[in-house]
């Protein structure tokens, strides 16, 4: 006899929630609608032909013609992990910029593939240098360069302008976290040079969490080719994956089929848009944030010209208690907004507009209410 | 300016399937209803509610008090994949039974978590028995036996009763896939002594692919808090995972938010039938199937006593091309049926009723296709 199941369990009832936090994002409702079909075979001709086309739309997206592109079947995490666990051998040296938390996590990845893990670090909240990484590079003279380029701790973008062509010169990899710019921010992956990228599916591409999208261009692949043994991942490991995304489709793991339907429908929703409008959108909805957030006597933590349109890092003021503001927003609003991680714990609220969610109407909600409740919570 | 994208890509529209294969298996309507819903944010108190039913729920379902219970974010291979990870280090043997194609995955995986891999083997359709278990557990002394509880490559159900005294006799941990026996087939994990184990979501729990339920024991536990340096995967670590698992709800990842609200109804709907109901309703269906499958003349690949009702294996008849006869139900009839695997290549069929397609209907509709099809296929 199987142990009773003593507990009460009623249908599934989900809270409406505006999610105006750290992602995931609210999803645009026509790729909520296509995860609710029936799924198919993992090698249904029909969704042979989808994979395809994900993998083409992603290619767009990211500005670049690297065969090598296809959503992971994890979060954004599993991605980043690919980056290294593909690349990485024993003894390698792998610098990684540190200017937040996603710096650190790439740190300790890193280092559970045996990498010699060399860091660099910048307050959370600025970016790096070209000269600050030429130095480092000579200094470690890394295999691969980890940089992230929309920190969602910080709310920081990286410029990219020179860091390819440094990488080449000093003969390494660049590996680059696009997890809360894919989509929503300017990326042009080839023109940039960079060699390795993961992103998410729940921030600028509006549909929920669960794909890490992945992409390694030629120069990736051929360290990849030279390694010694196998990848000492399996679920992760490139040369599997691309029998099955590429032309040989030999089984590897079961896809997850829905969210590659949502993937799909979100990814097309963008094309729709035109991925420069999508741009556009972003940034302009997040001057306007940024406006009224300032003209609320809030002050923002990054300095103007490094902001990232998707993600808003806001100084809670003092005589604030920041979590009990974002619990109201949740309890009574049902708006998320995210607090600080890491150095800025209990420093910052950070605010999200990305994807479907990046909408003037938003803006003007969270305005609004910060100009209604903030007070409230004034000692 | 951004590359156009000049293919045209048409909304989302996926051709009905009845998927009576390997998996996935069509999902319960209510859990598409539950996919559907619009993400909240992976620390949402709402959302930690509902982590902790899921983990409830899946030690019901599995008949364990495990702690260390829950669903990896990715699909059962990374379940798979996650028990080798966090138990096994550099140089401990792994004893893999081989006696179909995910055995050999198991021996591929241990490998790269750097074990000194041992295997038995048993010809695809058979089990082990405990004499040949405890013989090799002599000799080879292993700190893991793994074995495949049912094998969806050639439809056979392993045999567990003493199995896990013997490992405890010779002090090994016990290891178990029940990828397509969770949800369908008896399983108690705790009874059996089984140490770990892995599932996936698309079977019998009637959910898309996406999750991959895992749960070790306080004896694997032990093993993992003895291990020398950190888990060599980050996004599997167990010892990561429970800080957002457990009490202290520290962020890890971005949960796959939406796919547990799917796993979550599907669990549900299990608890509402009733576990011992859904074991037995898989089991008269499978056997009105190889009844009926014989009654055409056709002939089943395992002997009787170690079928799995979720899986059947049915053998080709002389002189039919098997590929062609099931794309042409696919083709034709919307209707998936999988082909042999490795040494069953070519000479099976598998056909699959699992979760919500473990239906009389259905049986009914595949036996005759079977019926009215086949002979169109004779040479």
């Amino acid at each position: 006899m199987p142990n009773t199941f003593d507990r009460k369990v009623s249908p599934l009832l989900v809270p409406e929630r505006l999610l105006l936090g750290p992602g995931p994002s609210n999803s645009h409702p026509l790729v909520l609608k296509a995860l609710a079909n029936q799924p198919v075979g993992h090698l249904d001709p029909f969704y042979i032909d989808l994979m395809a086309e994900v993998q083409d739309l992603l290619r767009h997206i990211w500005q670049t013609n690297n065969r090598l592109t296809l959503p992971m079947s994890g979060t954004g995490s599993a991605a980043m992990e690919a980056t290294i666990a593909n690349v990485v051998e024993p003894g390698d040296t792998v610098l990684v910029g540190i200017k937040g938390y996603f710096g650190n996590r790439l740190a300790d990845m890193a280092s559970r593939y045996r990498a010699n893990v060399q860091t660099i670090e910048k307050p959370w909240g600025t970016v790096f240098s070209l000269e600050e990484l030429e130095e480092a590079l000579i200094k470690f003279r890394p295999a691969v360069l980890a940089l992230v380029h929309a920190e969602t701790s910080t709310g920081v973008c990286q410029p990219m302008d020179g860091v390819g062509e440094l990488c080449r010169k000093y003969n390494c990899l660049l590996l680059l976290d696009t997890v809360t710019s894919l989509g929503s921010v300017p990326l042009y992956l080839d023109e940039w040079k960079v060699d390795l990228a993961y992103s998410c599916s729940q921030k600028g591409l509006s549909c929920p969490p669960g794909l890490g999208p992945f992409t390694m261009n030629i120069r990736a692949e051929e360290k990849l080719n030279k390694r010694e043994g196998k990848v000492p991942n399996w679920y992760l490991d490139v040369s599997l994956l691309n029998k099955y995304w590429g032309s040989d489709r030999v089984y590897h793991h079961t896809a997850p089929v829905n969210m590659n339907f949502g993937i799909r429908e979100a990814l097309r929703l963008i094309v729709d848009e035109g991925l420069e409008n999508s741009w556009k959108r972003h940034h302009e909805n997040a001057v306007l944030l940024w406006n009224g957030l300032q003209e609320l006597g809030l002050e923002l933590h990054v300095s103007q010209e490094y902001r990232l349109p998707t993600l808003t890092t806001v100084k809670i003021p003092e005589g604030i208690d920041g979590k009990a503001f974002s619990l109201h927003l949740l309890n009574n609003h049902a708006i998320e907004i995210g607090g600080g991680l890491g150095e800025l714990a209990g420093k910052v609220w950070r605010i999200g507009l990305m994807g479907y969610n990046s909408q003037k109407i938003n803006v003007e909600k969270i305005l609004n209410i910060f100009d209604s409740e903030l007070v409230k919570f004034k000692s």
